[in-house]
């Protein structure tokens, strides 16, 4: 937890945001401008078989809120808490469907958070229409109305404005991007399904990648980093061989670019978006990856040529803005429909 | 020309839409309630190379306009004109990219058609847009606010409705969704990629799948009807060899409605839509498709035991929904923002 010191107060906080992602949940309580006032993650809690772990995702957030409302102060109970889900999060709040959190697949999160959070009020969204709302608010989409937010994680989340509005869809579910099938013949995702886009150009696609490189014995440099075995080079191996100026690992994530842009350049197919934002934990490697994402687009993209350029800039509030948008959502009392 | 006798008057009629197509470039003049008054059409011109055929466009639009003026008599020409075009129209009605109408690229279809439609109120907008908005307003998609319209036609078009409001995107280009990259080793696309939905989920898919299909042997009653010729199997043959009962030329159904879901399951993840409506030529034969579509639909939508269903139907006005619609918009003096 840091909660900035004894300079912290409720007061100074409008809402405090929790984003379940992945691998960990990540509470913070912001200020009116989005700035982050106080911080606190637990590791996600993902043993149990498919939606039987609803009550122990709903203990992790209240864990989180916990420790930030402590490192805020007297108060900090009242403010608003804005929770941002992975998945199908329907207009009630309740998690229909989370490919990447099928323990709380099903999992009524207003009714199970209402009391661990009392007195606050409780709001509950999809995780990346949060970063989204973050992003156009106080980040790299102010001042653009048509707006795309792909968040590179674990999976893959999306967030949609159209013409100022966010696209919610007729049931809420819009910008599921991560699950558009992109290759009939793709490896399996665990939504069911074949070649999801998510399986190629997340934290996910990047290990497979790097793992069929290595397995190719084109990845010496990671191999050795992941202690010799070519089936245990993550994602991380391939980032640190790469910084240090590795070309076949640079070439993963110019592979990993192409796969990103081939997903991008069919949601601009959809939303003609007019500006791009990337975010999740991907972003980190912002210096390897979005040079050959760029490039890929612009070869991708239908007509490249007549069409006015649309820059692909990353999240300005990283892998905060998901957590920062919901505490955003919580302030301004619900996404704006 | 069809111009429903003596009874016709301008009158009657509060605009004339013009649809041009891959194939055909089609005018109708319709009453406020969308019913047609007036219909004709003429083969759309494509020999030009690239950007060389916009005054044959501009001319074949003109003489479909003038027929139906024709049909309707006095006072037709004081009617304003809209005209629905195939690709990425931009919001001054310019043509900036259009995969299957390569002649009339870059074509400033308004400055090229106002003189020759004068005195008439010029308005060109997509295609698809203007199928949505006939099917909105007084189709197969009244009462339903997320809308998805797809045209299954020589290509594929799109038009989506959220929230009551179309999706336009950040330059006017959004629902290209025919151009969505669907297999990364698919077949070549005139736009230039691979593995575009539209070279599987469209009548030139239908051709490519029964030729497929022809040439493996599978199709001996197509091939018979197309002359012996394997090669020379399309669309219209393996589409009689079904409606006379043969299984191999329904299995190529079967085929071609897996792409279409395909397609339609990825929209839904990005869109979600509370209905489908399929228009465009290939829905002539929604008796071979629709059952095929939705079963396929159903096993590829994300989470779908899980979330509501979402009908897809037929459009109301067939392949005349792009036309009708643009007569409409044209009326109402543009698309609603």
């Amino acid at each position: 937890v840091t909660g900035g010191g004894s300079t912290v107060r409720a007061s100074d906080a409008v809402g405090i945001g929790v984003d379940i992602g992945g691998t960990k949940v990540l509470g913070v309580a912001v200020d009116s401008t989005g700035s982050v006032k106080a911080e606190a993650r637990e590791p996600t809690p993902q043993i149990a078989p498919m939606g039987e772990g609803a009550e122990d995702v709903a203990d992790a957030v209240a864990a989180v809120v916990t420790d930030v409302r402590l490192a805020l102060g007297a108060d900090a109970e009242r403010l608003p808490v804005g929770v941002g889900a992975p998945g199908m999060v329907d207009r009630h709040g309740v998690l229909r469907y989370a490919p990447n959190l099928q323990a709380a697949t099903g999992a009524d999160l207003p009714a199970l958070l209402e009391p661990r959070l009392a007195p606050a009020r409780v709001i509950v969204e999809n995780d990346a229409n949060c970063a989204l709302y973050a992003e156009h608010t106080v980040g790299a989409g102010r001042h653009c109305d048509d707006l795309l937010l792909v968040t590179l994680g674990t999976g893959i989340g999306g967030g949609v404005l159209s013409g100022g509005r966010i696209v919610l869809g007729g049931f809420g579910f819009a910008a599921e991007v991560g699950h558009m099938m992109i290759n009939p013949s793709g490896p399996p995702c665990p939504c069911g399904h074949r070649g999801c886009w998510e399986r190629y150009a997340s934290g996910a696609g990047l290990g497979m990648l790097a793992r069929e490189a290595a397995e190719a014995g084109r990845l010496p440099n990671a191999v050795a980093l992941a202690g010799g075995d070519p089936e245990a080079v993550r994602g991380e191996h391939v980032t640190q061989a790469a910084r240090s100026g590795d070309e076949a690992a640079a070439a993963v994530f110019d592979e990993l670019g192409w796969w990103v842009a081939a997903g991008l350049a069919n949601l601009t197919a959809v939303l003609d978006p007019a500006r791009i934002v990337l975010g999740g934990g991907l972003v980190g490697a912002q210096d390897l990856l979005l040079v050959p994402t760029r490039r890929a687009y612009q070869e991708l993209v239908e007509g490249s040529t007549r069409r006015p350029h649309v820059d692909i800039v990353p999240a300005a509030l990283g892998e905060h803005a998901g957590a920062v948008g919901a505490a955003l959502v919580a302030a301004a009392g619900g996404l704006p429909a």
